[in-house]
C-alpha cells in the first residue's frame, strides 16, 4: 500500500474512532452539538496532518467526486476507496473495544425511520427525507471542498478549517435526521459490527453520499470563475 | 446570469438551508448556541468556498452597505440581491420538503412581540425591542464586514473566519430578541412559505438590516485610516 | 478624538454589547458556554476589524501593560483607556435599551460573595477567591497577547484568534467565580448603570486586572527570546 | 532555567490552571463540551504565544515522542519534562487555592473504575478500556503534531490551531472514560494534591500516553512522505 493510501487509511479511522466515538462514549454529555464538533475537528485535524500526504479525502464520496472533476486519477482512487473503508472498520473495532464494557453501548450506526436506537433516524424521519437530506448534505459539503481547494482561490491554506467546519454545521443541521452519513465510509464501519436494519439502510448512505457529491462538484464547476 | 450572481444564490442557499435548517431540524437538540454556529459556519464556509468568486455577500444589507461605499457598481448590486432572494427561497422550500414528514415543524421565520411559536419573539421583545437590536447588530456585523477586508487591513486572508464567527456572535446574543435576521434575504425564505404574521413583520427585517448595515459602513469609513 | 481612540472606543462597545449581551439576553439560552464564545468572538472579530488601526486593546488592564512594556507610549494610552470606557458605558446603555421591555433583567456586572443575583458571584466565591482569580486570569491573558504579537513571533496574523480564544478559555473557568473581568472597562460599563454593590466591588476588577496584567507582561519579558 | 524551560513551565502552567480549571470551577455549568473547549484553547493559545520560544510541547508524552523522532536534544527534553510536571503541580496548587473555599470542590484528577467522584471514571470504565483509550487518544494526538509541523507541510502556520483543536476533540470524546489524560504531566498535577486512588492509577497516565505518544510518532514516520 502506498503512503499516499495509508494517510488515507489512518486519517479515516480518526474521523470514525473520534466522530463515532463522540456519540457512542461521550454523546449522553456532550449532546449532539459535541458529536458535531468532534466529527468536524477530525477533518480539521487530519487536513493539517495529513493533507500534504493524500489530500485528506477519509470519504469514497469525496474520491468519486474528484475523480469525476479530474482531480484524481482513476488508479489511485480505487486504493483511496478501499483503505477508507479499511479505517472506517478498524476505527469502530477500537471503539468496540473500549466501549464493550458498558452494557448498553451502540455503535452509531447511520438511521432511516423508526427502528429502534441503532438503526432508526432519532427523530423518525422517513427513507424518502433522509435521502434527500444526505444528498442535500452532501452536496453541500463538495461545495464547499471544491471550492475552498480551486486553483482559482487564493486562500486555500484555510481549506482545512473550512472543510472541517462544513461537517460540524452538517452534524449540528442533520444528526436528528439520519446521524448523518454523507461518507460511504463512515457508515460501512458501524454497519458491518451492528449488522440487521444497519446493514439494509447501507445503501442509503452509499448512493445519497455519492449523488449528492457528483452534485456539489457539478455546481462547483459551473460556478467558479475558470474551472 | 453571471457566475457571480449564481455563486450568489448558491451560497444564500446554504445560510438559509443550514442556518435556519438548525433551527427547523435539530434546534431542539442543539439549543440556540448550536443554531448560532451552524449560521455562523455558514458563512465561514462559504467565505472560502465562494469568496474569490463573488466577494460571497449572501445578504442584501451586505450588498448595499457595499454599494453606499462604493466597493460594488449598482448594476451588479441589482443583480446580487435578486439572486440571494432567490437562493433564501430554494432554500426554505428543500427545508420544507425534509421537514414537513414531522407533524409540528417551523420555518424559522424571524418574529416580534407575542405572535405564537413561528412569527413571534422567542422571548416576546417589543417590535421597539427587536428593530433597535436589528440594527445594531447589523451595524457591527457590517463593521466586522468592511474592517475585515478593509485595503488597509494585512490578514485579509482572516476575514472570512472573521465575519462567519461575528455571525454566530450575533446569533448567540440575538436570537431570544427576533431569531436574528441581520439578513433581508434570510428573513424573506422562510416568510413566503410561512405567511401571516412573518410577512406583517418582514418589513422590520428588511429595513432594520438595511439602516444598520449602512450605519456600520459609516463607522468603519470614519474609523478606518485611509478609506 | 484620533482615528485610534475612535477605534477603541466602538471596539469596545461592541466587546460589552456582545459580551454582556450574551449574558443579559441569551443566558438562560446558551449558557456560561455561550457567553464565554460571545465574549471571545467579540475580540477576535474586532482584533480583524480594527486591529490595524489601534491594536484593538478594548481594556485598560492591556494598555497598561503595554505602556509598562514600552509598547504605546503614555499620550496614547490615556486617549485609549478613556475611548474604552466611554464605549463601555455606551454599550451597557445600548442593552439597557434592549433588555428594559423585560421584566427582569440584569445588565451582567461583575459580582463578588453572596450580594445576590446581579452583583454576588455567581457561584458564591469570596472576595479573596475572585481577586486571585482576575489576577490569574489577566495575567494568563497578557502572556498570550505579548507572546502572539511578539516581534519573535512568525504567525501573529494568528494572534486575532489566539487573544480572542484566550478570552472564551478564560470565560469558560471564570465566569461562576466573578463573571469574568479581567478588563477594567467592562465592570465600569454596566456598574454605572446597577449602583450599589456593583460599584462598591469595582476596585476589584479595576486594581486585579491591572495587577495581573502587569505580572503577564512581566512573565512574557522574562521568557521571550529577544524582548 | 532556561528560557525555553521556562516557557514550558507556564505554558504547562496555563494548560492545567485552565483545562482542570473549567472542570474544578465551573464543571456543573459548562458541561464536558465546555471542558473540551477549556483544555484544547489552552493549547492554541499556548501555541501561539510560546511555540516560537519553546516548540510549546506542555506535555512529556509529546517530548518523548519528539525525542524518539530526533527532534529534540535528549538534554533538552529532561529539562522540559522537569519544567512540564513542576508548572502542572503550581498550576494545580494555584486552582486550590481558589476552589477550596467552596466545600465540595475536587481538582479533576484522572480516574479509573468506581472509585469515587475525584479518582474514578466518569462512567465507570475499566482499567483497561481506560489504558487502551489513552494509548488510542495519544497515539492521535502525536499523528496530528507531528503531521502539522512536518517539514514537508506547506502550512505550519495552522499547527497550533490543529493541535489545539485535537485536544478539545479527544476530551469530547475521552471524558467519560478517564477524564482525559494524554499527558502525564496533567495528572501528577492534581494527583500531588488528591493522593489516594489517584496516585495509585497514576501508572496508567504515564505509561499509557508515553506508549500512545510513540505509536503515534511512529504511524507518522511511516506514513509522512520523506520522514
Amino acid at each position: 500500500m502506498t503512503q499516499k493510501c495509508m494517510a488515507e487509511f489512518f486519517g479515516t479511522f480518526v474521523l470514525v474512532f473520534m466522530g463515532t466515538g463522540a456519540a457512542v462514549l461521550a454523546g449522553t454529555h456532550v449532546g449532539f452539538l459535541g458529536i458535531a464538533f468532534s466529527f468536524g475537528l477530525s477533518v480539521v485535524t487530519m487536513a493539517y496532518a495529513i493533507g500534504h500526504i493524500s489530500g485528506c479525502h477519509l470519504n469514497p464520496a469525496i474520491t468519486i467526486s474528484m475523480l469525476a472533476t479530474g482531480k484524481i486519477p482513476s488508479k489511485d482512487a480505487v486504493g483511496y476507496i478501499i483503505a477508507q473503508i479499511a479505517g472506517a472498520i478498524v476505527g469502530s473495532a477500537l471503539l468496540w473495544l473500549i466501549a464493550s464494557g458498558k452494557a448498553d453501548y451502540t455503535l452509531a450506526a447511520n438511521g432511516l425511520g423508526q427502528d429502534g436506537v441503532e438503526s432508526g433516524s432519532p427523530d423518525g424521519y422517513s427513507l424518502m427525507s433522509g435521502l434527500v437530506a444526505e444528498i442535500a448534505f452532501t452536496a453541500v459539503f463538495l461545495l464547499v471542498i471544491h471550492g475552498a481547494t480551486s486553483k482559482n482561490n487564493g486562500n486555500t491554506a484555510f481549506a482545512g478549517l473550512a472543510i472541517g467546519l462544513a461537517l460540524t454545521m452538517i452534524h449540528i443541521v442533520g444528526i436528528p435526521v439520519t446521524g448523518v452519513s454523507v461518507n460511504p465510509a463512515r457508515s460501512i464501519g458501524p454497519a458491518v459490527f451492528v449488522g440487521g436494519a444497519a446493514l439494509s439502510h447501507l445503501w442509503v448512505f452509499i448512493v445519497g453520499p455519492i449523488i449528492g457529491g457528483l452534485i456539489g462538484g457539478g455546481i462547483w464547476k459551473f460556478v467558479d470563475k475558470q474551472s
